[in-house]
């Protein structure tokens, strides 16, 4: 049986924001040359930021996408339109530059990092991909566990490693992407024993299914709670029966960057799957994130609301992969130069608000 | 009296988007590594630009912010917060760098041009300061028009003359800025007007005023209105009557871009009104408009109903000056980016959806 020694330990490193920092850095906002608030919601997330890093101005020069893939079991069901080796390929075109999160990372400067935590198809060795394949895909939740405890632990670990090894090389900023056919439907499992909502409401259409596969998705996902009956108390016991290898890689990569006060940016309904079980084990960790935007998928909505967090970007996208993270990543970036590169009110000689 | 030739002649030149080309970026899009659909609001984006400049990829390589800066007549009627040499400083901070739309700027790679298109307080001259000034400030609007009919014209064509100057130095897309104390009266005064709604509904706290000064703020507007009788159908006269010289030049931007096929972000409730009377002269000129925020002040999502544009973003911004716009371009950006660099499915050999 795995030991949790690093989970553990690392749950123990997540400390609560700097708010001494939060404290400068909301007066810095007040000197600038603006009325105070006019920034709107760049204000908050420059002074989150700055108590994330308990420095003034955050820094913001290295900065990550991790997009880990895994597949799922419950393909078997066949309420899919997507065949598994999609996973393995998109894996591929990730590798050689070709997809939306690599195109969007270059846009905003972000390297990728791309990790088999679970692939069901074989993937030719490339110097590029990380190999921390668990398992090669969960097994059905409609018939028992998605994986064991055991295991669910070690995608965990393997989650905070990689995140540590990545803020070893430099890292202020972390968005969090994902590639796994089938993903929505751990991910619905999850929100509804978290959120204690119903199956239909927190379960979508994913890449485009119709009703009637929506139907089916709506009944496996039922059928494989009504078996595993996970614990919402127990965070790792509902990852564990009704997860995925990528979503638990993820939950690691949160804590992990928690633990290193690197600031997480969350992508959308998968990412919001892991920081449901990473906040449920570590409340505090949610100072260190930032909800990237809000999925088209419906039950992303709820997952933010029972965290108590406000997506930055509505665009309407559900392509996963980490996309709606980057994008909201220039944001960040704009919010930490803010408080580096305006002019207060002193230095511009320009007069303050009357009164 | 003013001739109104280049006016009428960039008005001739409006055409509408390309859709032929539009129709070539929507196959390009749904042969792309990812469901149909799944960058959401991006894809609408992308095709929409290539519609605007006629081409599949657009391109996106020269970005400008252009700043008009202009002082405003009701500041006598005192239920403002900031003194009106306030316009002028901010312009010299802009000139040095220190502001929130140098910040953003730099961060999106724009370059900014500043224009005096109607500032009351003495400038001195600087090098990158353009002096377009109309008049040094309006006329108090509720004592009568706030510029002449002519005065109008000129400062409309003043904003296309700039445009077309930035054009031939290399522009793919422009973002309106404004900075005015006092402009979001003539802003509410023109969205009343133009949209039918009533001022309380379409005023809101400008920089952060209080209910008292709100009240003020309504009533001077109504006055203002009660007195100029603008005709809706005739948008030069409401921007004569109740407008000001920042928002004229901004309408002549518009229209410029729109006929030089350069495409348009539009800032929040200043640019908005521009567009009203930019998009009331030339409906086909919507076409060529991105929105680039949904500003806190209360009229805004008013006029971006009027004109059937939905907001990029929805930050809680309120400052002007081009900030949300700003921001804006980074994803137009990204989108025209997505058009030209992610792999087919054909290129990357990844299977696509069944049946």
């Amino acid at each position: 049986m795995a030991t949790r020694d690093l989970l553990n330990r690392t749950l123990d490193l997540i400390g609560p924001l700097d708010e001494t920092v939060m404290k400068d850095a909301r007066q810095r906002q007040d000197m600038l040359t603006k009325p105070q608030g006019s920034l709107g919601r760049l204000e908050a997330v420059s002074i989150q930021f700055a108590g994330i890093q308990g420095r003034l101005p955050p820094r913001i020069e290295e900065k990550a996408v991790i997009i880990m893939a895994g597949d799922h079991g419950i393909l078997e069901e066949k309420f899919h339109n997507w065949p598994q080796e999609v996973t393995a390929q998109m894996v591929l075109n990730f590798l050689q530059g070709g997809a939306a999160i690599n195109v969007l990372s270059r846009h905003v400067g972000a390297r990728v990092v791309v990790v088999d935590m679970g692939v069901a198809s074989p993937l030719d060795p490339h110097p590029r991909l990380v190999v921390r394949k668990v398992a090669p895909g969960t097994m059905n939740m409609t018939l028992g566990p998605a994986m064991s405890g055991d295991q669910a632990v070690k995608a965990v670990e393997t989650g905070i490693e990689l995140v540590t090894e990545e803020a070893a090389k430099g890292l202020d900023v972390v968005a969090t992407g994902d590639m796994g056919i089938g993903n929505t439907s751990p991910s619905a499992a999850i929100c509804a024993t978290i959120t204690g909502r119903s199956v239909p409401e927190v379960t979508g259409r994913g890449t485009g299914i119709n009703v009637d596969q929506l139907g089916r998705k709506i009944e496996a996902i039922q059928r494989a709670l009504a078996l595993n009956k996970p614990d919402p108390r127990h965070p790792l016991d509902v990852l564990a029966k009704v997860g995925g290898f990528e979503i638990a890689g993820l939950v690691g990569v949160i804590l992990g960057a928690a633990a290193r006060r690197v600031a997480v940016i969350l992508d959308g309904f998968i990412s919001g799957a892991a920081a449901l079980i990473a906040t449920e084990m570590c409340p505090q960790a949610k100072g260190f994130l930032f909800p990237g935007h809000l999925s088209a998928e419906p039950g992303h909505r709820i997952m933010l609301d029972h965290m108590g967090l406000i997506p930055l970007l509505t665009l309407e996208m559900r392509l996963g992969e980490g996309t709606g993270a980057a994008l909201a990543m220039t944001l960040v970036e704009a919010s930490a130069r803010i408080l580096a590169e305006m002019a207060t009110f002193a230095q511009a000689g320009v007069s303050e608000k009357r009164g």
